[in-house]
């Protein structure tokens, strides 16, 4: 009856309206609690309907209960289960009976819980192939979309919002998702975010699918702990990656990982060499730790593409230079040599900053005011036509925050990709300043390495373009 | 005249009395101002005797400011020079006349200044030699010793405290020292921590010599953009390894980073491919970032050495278990297998929990009171005769101190060295969390992938120091 199926995943990401499934009585953030989701819905500011469906019927956070899905007169656009997993099979017919084409299956114990578990996954997966219905999960946090104040997650949240921006996250773990990060003080710009679960139905190819015709999402990064169909994710990825950038971060490298994972989400995580010359074929990138999995893809959201690999730094501390450019020649970058012209503007402030990595840092010491020298430093830099991207090296301060305010249209002028690695004696300010650039479209980081990475990600991006445009 | 030369580095870190050299005018914290340095030493809490020598003369924070040293009756430790590079020389010659024989040189513009600078430097050394002064720098911001509330730093800092602890750190930049790191905020444990500058003089050979005999000392952090002399440096680290573990970040490893590497200080970073070498033989192991850098070395301060690379992993969250034990493989460590008995304990809370890692998740889910439950389960896999070490992965929230409260004393008698890798969604609570467990001797990390790879290098420290003792 495949006819019958909803393929799209617009009605995850973007219902008109919820229900959800699940208890109402204890209010206590966890799995099984439908309270907990509608809570963070609210304080998510989801404005569409939402309908609270439990036994217990009656009232919960000022919506009536409904003891039935049935018993809803209106349209349905998505079900969110979080519920014991021998009701799933019931609830599963009775949306599908609704006209309910996407759910999300919150409940745990079904293939990552052993045979028992995996045999009442195989009796879901029966139901939604019959019924044209598509499932995200079991085991799932469901989704976040900022945009339509959307998260499904029942677990206490430390945030109600966070940054919006052109980040499409995946993930095959709430460690990985919603459960192990703070979304919010980090300042990633997020479009929007899946924990996929145990992909009964819905899996990274549909995720991938869906991001690369999703406006809002301008790059994927997707944790995998493993790949469903192998051929099927590098065939559709080759297309993605000429619209836009695929990260990926795939532990289970080991054959001891590949077993955990297996374990984990009750599936096989596969060879990881056959994966690893699949991903280089198809123009899949890959990070290497959890921080680059999150960070590497915040220069995609809202930088330029680079038009080369020619690289400079501008750095307030000597220190800082060397760390970068070195990690730039190991991202694939090479130093620029910067013109005549970039020379002598620099060589005005001081003979010593005549070169790249430019050390601000004695220059700045001697200086009333440093920020128009940082700049026009900056900007003579940006501006020389051997530079195709920079990183900046500078304090954690309020004070960064007025340069980028000076020098954002300016840099949106010149259209090259940067990156900010910020400093800092007090880490409760640094992490504020990242946040307050992260919210004017400049990529920060605390991790020299990782700043400098993501533009050496973003040039091998470019590459994987072009190839895919051509071919 | 080496006989007359003072060669432990003790009255840097251990003085009695500091004499601080420069303008007591502007109340600004800058380099060239000695009252920041003394506000930083007064609000640090160094017991020691404090001696602003300042042209004005005059009084500063209720120190009597003596216009020349030699006015100074009483004897001077150390010397901490915040003056302009022309005057370095006659202020060097007095403190050889006064009998300082351990003189800090803060002031920039030096050798990493250019042809000018590095004539200036090629004096001081002729006067240290000649003088048998110790001078550390220039362009340096000195020591910190948390024991003795010693400072030199002029700059602002945003804390007046830092852990105590077992890290004894040398860096050849401020950035990777005072300057750029919220060294409180991250809770390191830190023993001694000093910032080489240009090493006309002092420089990481004096350091490791002088921490392999410092008790308070129990692991060796440098961050070197270059090596001054690199058989010596082989020399002397091969005899520390036998004590202590040396760890370096080394960036300049590209020919470009080598070339800014010696525009920042003066001098030459050398072939890389050798460096990689001679470190392996010696015994030197090598961190790659600014994080592993700082961080790496915290699983030193405060646990055993691993008998064995067996590693176990006990996480609340099922794609934890899977990152981590990948990361595990890649940092040389082998999942352990659990002993029947272990089996048999973890089987008895459920029998999903009976393997490594030790997915708790689902467990905790539906227990009561789940903080026992993770004690026991921690405890269980700990006196496992099959298990090395382990990381724990846990939330970084206010129970996992309450959790490491009740387990402390028992992992001290298990006497294997566990991480922690804390996850959450608010960022300051697991700061928090990680600093307070920091306190009490527990390395606590934010990346899965370090958390790991520090217990990595703790066995392979363990094989280094077996064959240092062996030859």
């Amino acid at each position: 009856m495949r006819s019958e199926r909803a393929d799209g995943l617009s009605a995850f990401f973007e219902p008109a309206s919820v229900a959800i499934f699940g208890s109402l009585k204890a209010d206590k953030f966890a799995m099984g609690n439908a309270l907990g989701a509608i809570k963070n819905m609210l304080k998510f500011g989801f404005k569409g309907k939402i309908y609270p469906i439990s036994q217990s019927g009656g009232e919960a956070m000022g919506f009536k209960a409904y003891t039935s899905v049935d018993e809803v007169s209106e349209p349905i656009d998505l079900a969110m289960l979080l519920i014991p997993p021998q009701a799933v099979h019931e609830v599963l017919n009775q949306c599908a009976v609704k006209g309910i084409r996407s759910v999300i299956i919150g409940t745990e114990n079904f293939a990552e819980a052993g045979e028992d578990g995996a045999k009442l996954q195989k009796q879901v997966v029966e139901i939604v192939r019959r019924s044209g219905i598509r499932a995200l999960g079991p085991n799932t946090l469901g989704v976040l979309n900022p945009s339509f104040g959307l998260i499904t997650t029942p677990y206490l949240l430390d945030f109600y919002s966070v940054l919006k921006g052109g980040i499409g996250y995946g993930s095959q773990s709430g460690l990985v998702s919603f459960g192990g990060h703070p979304l919010k003080d980090k300042g990633y710009p997020i479009s929007k975010l899946c924990d996929f679960g145990n992909k009964c139905d819905v899996n990274e190819v549909d995720l991938l699918e869906y991001f690369s015709d999703d406006p809002e999402t301008k790059v994927i990064s997707m944790h995998l702990e493993d790949i469903k169909d192998g051929p099927t994710f590098m065939e559709v990825a080759r297309k993605v990656v000429s619209r836009k950038p695929v990260l990926v971060y795939k532990p289970g490298r080991s054959q001891a990982g590949a077993k955990a994972a297996a374990s984990h989400t009750g599936s096989l995580a596969g060879n990881d060499r056959i994966y690893e010359s699949a991903f280089r074929q198809a123009g899949v990138i890959r990070v290497n730790s959890m921080r680059e999995f999150w960070e590497v893809p915040k220069v995609f959201s809202s930088q330029p593409l680079p038009k080369g690999n020619r690289f400079a730094i501008v750095s307030a501390t000597g220190g800082g230079g060397v760390i970068c450019i070195d990690a730039a020649v190991e991202a694939g970058l090479a130093p620029a040599t910067f013109t005549a012209t970039t020379l002598q503007k620099l060589a005005r402030l001081s003979p010593r900053l005549a070169r790249n990595p430019v050390d601000m840092g004695p220059v700045l010491a001697v200086i009333a005011d440093p920020f128009p020298a940082i700049e026009e430093m900056v900007l003579a830099v940006m501006s020389d036509i051997n530079v195709d991207c920079a990183t900046l090296v500078l304090p954690g301060i309020s004070n960064t925050v007025d340069i980028f305010n000076h020098l954002k249209p300016h840099l949106v002028d010149i259209a090259k990709p940067i990156t900010v690695f910020l400093y800092g004696t007090e880490l409760s300010g640094m992490e504020e300043t990242l946040r307050q650039l992260e919210a004017m479209g400049i990529p920060a980081y605390l991790d020299p390495e990782i700043a400098v990475k993501s533009l050496g990600v973003s040039v091998t991006y470019s590459k994987i373009k072009m190839r895919a445009e051509k071919s």
